[in-house]
C-alpha cells in the first residue's frame, strides 16, 4: 500500500497544523471535507489519492509539538475545537517525529529577528543548506517508503528577491550555488531546489518570489517534478476574483477599490515589516488591474491587528460609476480564519499535483490557478474561468 | 433610413424617463456609454442596430411630461443632473407626443388605489383592453414606419397570478378571451399579447408573472415573437449571482444568506404590499437555493424607506462553514440607483431582441439570461455563466 | 457570614447558565470582571455585596443540567471554553440542586409548544401556581439562611398580556388572583407576585409585559421589594441608545433608522412566533422616537437565524439630513454574544436592587434604567444620561 | 444696525464655499436650520447674533469665484444643488468682492505645490505677512462697520510645527517676530496673530498646531479675543465620541479600534503628503485613549481616493472582550459630505465666540469643545459630557 508524503516548510504554523489536524479528524470520520475543491463530484473518478494516503513531516523552525500549536489556535480562533484535538493528538505526536529543525537563510530582517530563540539551523552556504534540507526529504521517502512527496511551502512571508542575474536561468543558478553566491538565496530557493533535487512536487504557497523564479522553475520542470503557486488565495482576494468580474461584465466602471485588511498572529505580525509586507501587496494587487484595468485607483493596506490572530478581517470599498456616470457604492467585510481556509487548499494541491506528476505532467500546472493570488503564467484572475479551468481538467483526467 | 420602434410600458417611471434622458444624451455625445453590456468590443462586428436608430414611445398611467419625471429623479436621488435635462429636454417633449394612456386592468389593490388620479384607462373587457393597446402599437409602427418594434414590460409589479388553466396554452387563453374571462388577465398578459399581435418583441422586465405564462409564450412565438424575462437584475441579485457560486466553487457550506433590501419611491410603495411583494420576493429567491442548495436558511426582506427615494439600498449576510465546521462570516452592503442600473440593461435587451428577431431567431432569447433575476427555462443564476452565454451568441452572430 | 440569594427563571438558559459560569470562574480567579458596570471604582465605597455572597437558585422548565447546558454554548457560540467548563463543573452541580421545575401558565402557543417534553410544571389555577413558586423561594430562603433574595426574569418572551381591568391596581389583581381568573395572569406574573410574597428583589431582565403592571408594581412597593425593568439592554439597542444622541445634539435630522437583528437558539425560535415578537419589537422600539422624534421613519425587524446561535447580528441603517438638507448615512453591524452581554447584567443588578432594599430604598430602582431596553417611568433614554444617574447613585451610597 | 464679520480663512474651499450658500439660503427661507446646534430651543434665549447679522469675506490663495466653487460642488458631490445656487449667486458675488488674496507663508511643501498657479501672497517676512492680513481685516471692519468680527481659519493642513521656544509665550514670540524669524511662524501663526491684532475672536477649525500655541493663545487672551480650537469635529470622529463612551461606561474591553478614512478633493490631496497627514492623524487619535484607555490598539488611516470627492466614508472595526473575556466586534461605515457636515459648525461657531466676546467672555471658550476634534485644555472627549457644558452655558447666558 504506496503512501504519498506531504513536506510542509513551517510544519507547526496555523495552515500545517490545521492541515494535520484535518487529515487525521477526516480519516477518523470526526469531520466533514467542507473546503475540499477535490470532493467536488467532478473528481470522484480521477483516481486522486485518497486522503488516508498521505503521511506529513514539514520543516520548523520553532521549538514545539504539534499539540502545543493547536492548543494556542484552540484558545485564539477556536478553530481547533478541545474535542477533536483530544481525538487526534496520538496522530500529531507521531507527526512531530517527522518534523526536522528549518533552514533560515537570507530570510530577512523580521523573520530571523522574531526567532532568535529557533531551533533553526543557519546553515554557512547555499550548498550547506541544500544537502540538509535534501537530506532530510530523503530520509522522509526512504522511512515511508513513498511513492510520491509533494512539499509545500508555507513559511513565513520573505521579503521580495532584489533583481538577481543567478535567476535568469538554470544555468546561471546552478553556478551562482557552485560559487555559494549567498545573496541569490533565500530560504524559499533552497526549498524549491531541494524539491528538485529529490524528484518531489513543489508548492509555493507563499507570496515569496524567491521560491519560483524563471530558474528554479526550469531547473524543477528538467527534474520532472510537478509544481504551482504562487500564494494561497485564502480569503479576500478570493472574494475580489468572483466579484471584479461583474463590474466588467456589466460595464459598470470602477473608479476605486479599496482593500483594508486586518490580521494577527505571526503572519500579521511578519507583514508589519514593510519589505515583507511588500511582497503580499505586490501579490495581492494584481488582480484588480488585470480585470478592471490599470486606470482604477486601487489601494492595499495590510495592518497588524493582534487581537484578531488568526480571525482576519478585511473590508473593501468599491466605488463605480454606471449609466450617464452616475456614481455609485459597493462595501464588503470578510471576516474568516485563516488557516481554516487555507488548510484544505493545501490538501487539494497536494493531491492534485502528486497525482499530475504520477500520470507524468510535469511543470507548471495551470489548472491550479483558482488555488492561487499569483497564479504563474495564468492570464486569468475571474474565479468562474480559474474554476472552469480546473474542472476542465477533471474531466480529461 | 429604417427606424426601431421601443415602446416602454410605464413611459414616464424612472428607469423609461432614464433611459430616455440617456439615449437622447449618448446620441449628443453628452454622456459615455458606461452600463450598456452590448458595448462590449465582442458586439463590435454583430451588426446590432445603433442607438440612434431607436425611436421611443410607450404607456403611461400617471399624467405629466417625461421633464416633469427627470426633474423629479434630478432632485430625488441626483442621478440626472440639471445641464443635461437642459440639453435633453426638447428630445424628451418629443417622446411625450408619442405616451399614451396605459391600461389598468386587474393589476391588484396597490397599483389600481395608488393611482386615483391617473389617466389610466380602465377598459371593459379583456378584448377592449388589447384592442386598444394594438391601436396604439399600430399608429406608433405607422407613424414612424418602423422596422422592428420591442415592447418592454416596465410597469409597477403586478400581484402573482393566481394558478389559471386558461394560461396553460395559447388555445385556452385565446379561448378565455373570446370569453372575455377577467380573472384570466392582468395588464401584463394584454401588454404581452399585444406585442404577439402586432408582430413586436418582448420584454418583461418586471416580476409580474401574468406577462409570460406558458400561453402567452406560445402565442408570442407563434407570432414569430422574440421575447425574455423576467425581472431585470440590478443589483443587490445581481451581487448575488456573482457571489453565490464562489462558495459552491470553493466548497464552503453556506448554511444562512439574509437580504435585506431597502427602497423608497413608487417603486418601494408598491412593494409595500405584501401581495405585489410577494411576487419580486419569488423572483429574487430562486437564485441562492439553485446555486447553493435547498438547505441554505434564506430569507429576502425588501421594506419601503421614503427617504432613500431611487437609491437602493441592500445588506446581506453570509454564513459560513469551511474547514472542520468552522464558522465565518461576509456581509456585503449595495448603494445602488436603480433607474441608472436598469435603464442600459433595457437598451442593451432592445438591440438584442431587435437584432434576432430581424435574423429570424424567434421565440425565448435564452443568452439574455444574465439580465434577468428569473431567467425563463434557463438552468444556470451563475453570472458568469450567463456572460460566458451572452458572449458565445455575439461571436455566433 | 450572610449570604445573598439569587433566584433565576430560566435558570439553564443561555443568560443563567452563563451567570453561573461567570461566578464561579470569578470566585476562583480565572477570569476578569469585564462586563460588570458595579465594578467601576465609584462603586468601590459604597457597600454593595461581594459577588462570593450570592448564592444561586431557580426554575427550569427544561430537562438537562447546567453542565449540559455549558456545554452546547462551548459547542455552540464558544463563549464558555473548555478549560473554564472543568474547572466550575462542581460548582454548577451544586448549582442544579438549587434548581426547581418551573411554572408554565398562560406564556402563549411558541413556549408551551416548545417544551412538550418539558419538566414544567403546570398548576390548575394562578393560585396553585403562586403557591408552588413561593413554596420553593422560601425553602432556598430557608436552606441557605439568607438574609436577601433577587428573583430576575430571564425566562422566554411571552406574548404581551391583553389589556386587563385587573391589572390596573393591587386590589383588582388580588381580586383576580381570589376569583382564580386565569386570563389575567402569566406566569411572569406570578413570579413577580412570588417575590412580593416573600420579600425578594424583582428584576424583569425580559419583555414580558406581564411581569410589571401597575398592580404587581404596587403590590412589590407595598412589600417594600425593590424592583426594576423591563429588557436587559444588551446589544444592537445599547448601541442606539449611545449613537441617537449624537444626531439629536448635532441637530443632524435622522430621516430613517432601519434596524435588522438576526438571532438563533432558543431564544430566536420563540421570537420567530409573531405575538412574541411582537413584544420584544415593541420593548426595543421606544428608544429612536423618544430621541429623535415620532417621524423618523423606524422599523425593527427581527429574524430566527439558526445558524448564528447565540451570536446575533444586527445591521441598522440611518439615513439622516444635514445642513442644506443634504442626505448622509451611516451604517453599523453589531455582532456581539447575547449570554455574555446579558450575564454581567443581571449579576450587576442583583447587587444593585439587594443593595438598595437592604437599606430600605425600596419600589422602583429608577437609577438602574441603565440596563433596560424599556425602563419603567424614565423619560430619557440616552446612554450617558443613564449613567450618569447610576453613578450619580453611586456617588449618593 | 450692527453687523458682524465672518472671515473666513480659506474663503472658496468646500466649507467657506458652503457656508456661503448656507447663509444666504437660509435668509432667503429656501433651507431649513439643519445641522446648527445654536438652533436647539436652549439658545433661543440667549442673545446669539443673529444668522441675518453677519457679514462676510476672507483671504484665499486660489483664483476663481465662489460661485464657481460652487458649481464644482454642485457637479462632485451634489450638495449645493443647482435650484439653490441660481438663487444666491447675486449673494456670492458680493462676498467674492470681500475675498482678499490669501498670505502662504512656511505652509509645507503640499500646499505650496498645489498652488503654483495661485493668486498667494508671499511675503517677505512674517511681519510683511501680518501687516497685509491686518490690512484686510481692518479694512473688512471699516468698509462694513463692523460690531464684531470673527476670523476662522479654514485654510488646508499644515505639517505640525516644529517645537519652537518662540511659541512658548508671548514674549518670546513676539520677539521672534521683530527678528523676522521666519521658522517660527506658518500662515496660520500670522492669521490668529492678526485677529488679536485687529481685536477679532479666532477659531482654528483645522488641526494646524501652529495657529494655536502657547504664545498666540497668550496674545489673543491679552488682546481681550474669544478664541477656540482646533480641528472641527464632523464625522468620523464625532461618531467615536459617541460611540467610544459605550464601552467605557459598560465596562467592555475595547482591544482594538481601527479606523480608515477615505476622501478626495483638495483636502484629501493635501493629506496625501505624509507631514500635513500627521497633523491630522494625531489631532484624531487623541480621543479612543483619552476613553478607552492607552492599551487599545487604535490606528487611523487617511488615504485619498479622488473618485470620492467631498462625500468621505470611513470605516472603523471594533473589537472589544465582554464577560469572561468573550471577544466580540462592532463595525461602522460613515458616509457623510465634509463641508455640508462643517459648514454649519462654522455658523454655530461664529455665533458663540462673538456673543461671548461682546459679553467680555475673552480667552479660550472651554464650553465649545464639542465642535473640535482636539478640543483645548478640555479633558473629556465624550460627546454628552461636551453637549452638556455646552448646553450648562447656554442656560447660564
Amino acid at each position: 500500500m504506496s503512501k504519498i508524503g506531504l513536506w510542509l516548510v513551517g510544519a507547526r504554523g496555523g495552515v500545517s497544523t490545521t492541515v494535520s489536524v484535518g487529515l487525521s479528524a477526516l480519516a477518523k470520520g470526526l469531520s466533514t471535507a467542507t473546503g475540499l475543491i477535490t470532493e467536488h463530484p467532478e473528481f470522484a473518478n480521477c483516481g486522486l489519492p485518497p486522503l488516508s494516503d498521505f503521511v506529513l513531516g514539514g520543516h520548523e523552525i520553532r521549538r514545539g509539538s504539534l499539540l502545543e500549536s493547536a492548543r494556542v489556535i484552540e484558545a485564539d480562533s477556536g478553530s481547533l475545537p478541545h474535542h477533536l484535538l483530544e481525538a487526534v493528538r496520538e496522530d500529531l505526536d507521531e507527526i512531530d517525529q517527522c518534523i526536522k529543525p528549518g533552514i533560515l537563510f537570507n530570510s530577512g530582517e523580521a523573520i530571523h529577528s522574531l526567532d532568535k530563540d529557533s531551533m533553526a539551523v543557519t546553515p554557512d552556504s547555499p550548498q550547506d543548506a541544500l544537502r540538509q534540507i535534501t537530506t532530510d526529504l530523503q530520509e522522509f521517502q526512504r522511512q515511508h517508503q513513498l511513492s510520491g512527496l509533494v512539499v509545500v511551502n508555507l513559511s513565513s512571508t520573505e521579503p521580495p528577491l532584489p533583481p538577481n542575474l543567478a535567476h535568469e536561468s538554470a544555468e546561471s543558478l546552478r553556478s551562482a550555488l557552485e560559487r555559494n553566491e549567498e545573496s541569490a538565496f533565500r530560504s524559499s530557493t533552497l526549498y524549491s531546489l531541494a524539491a528538485a533535487a529529490v524528484g518531489a512536487s513543489f508548492v509555493n504557497f507563499t507570496p515569496s518570489t524567491a521560491a519560483l523564479t524563471p530558474a528554479t522553475r526550469q531547473i524543477l520542470q528538467e527534474a520532472n517534478c510537478a509544481y504551482c503557486g504562487s500564494d494561497g488565495k485564502t480569503g479576500e482576494t478570493l472574494v475580489k476574483s468572483a466579484l471584479a468580474p461583474m463590474f466588467a461584465q456589466r460595464a459598470l466602471k470602477v473608479m476605486t477599490w479599496q482593500s483594508y485588511n486586518m490580521l494577527g498572529d505571526r503572519d500579521g505580525e511578519i507583514l508589519s515589516h514593510p519589505e515583507n509586507r511588500s511582497s503580499k501587496i505586490a501579490s495581492k494587487g494584481e488582480l484588480i488591474h488585470q480585470i478592471l484595468g490599470e486606470d482604477v485607483h486601487s489601494e492595499i493596506r495590510i495592518d497588524y491587528v493582534p487581537s484578531l490572530g488568526d480571525n482576519k478581517t478585511a473590508w473593501d470599498l468599491i466605488h463605480f460609476r454606471g449609466f450617464l456616470d452616475h456614481r455609485m457604492t459597493m462595501q464588503f467585510t470578510w471576516q474568516g480564519c485563516d488557516a481554516i481556509l487555507a488548510a484544505p487548499l493545501v490538501i487539494d494541491l497536494a493531491r492534485l499535483v502528486a497525482h499530475a506528476q504520477s500520470r507524468g505532467e510535469v511543470g507548471l500546472q495551470k489548472h491550479c490557478s483558482i488555488f492561487f493570488k499569483s497564479p504563474l503564467d495564468f492570464a486569468d484572475h475571474a474565479l468562474s474561468a480559474q474554476f472552469d479551468a480546473l474542472i476542465q481538467k477533471a474531466r480529461n483526467w
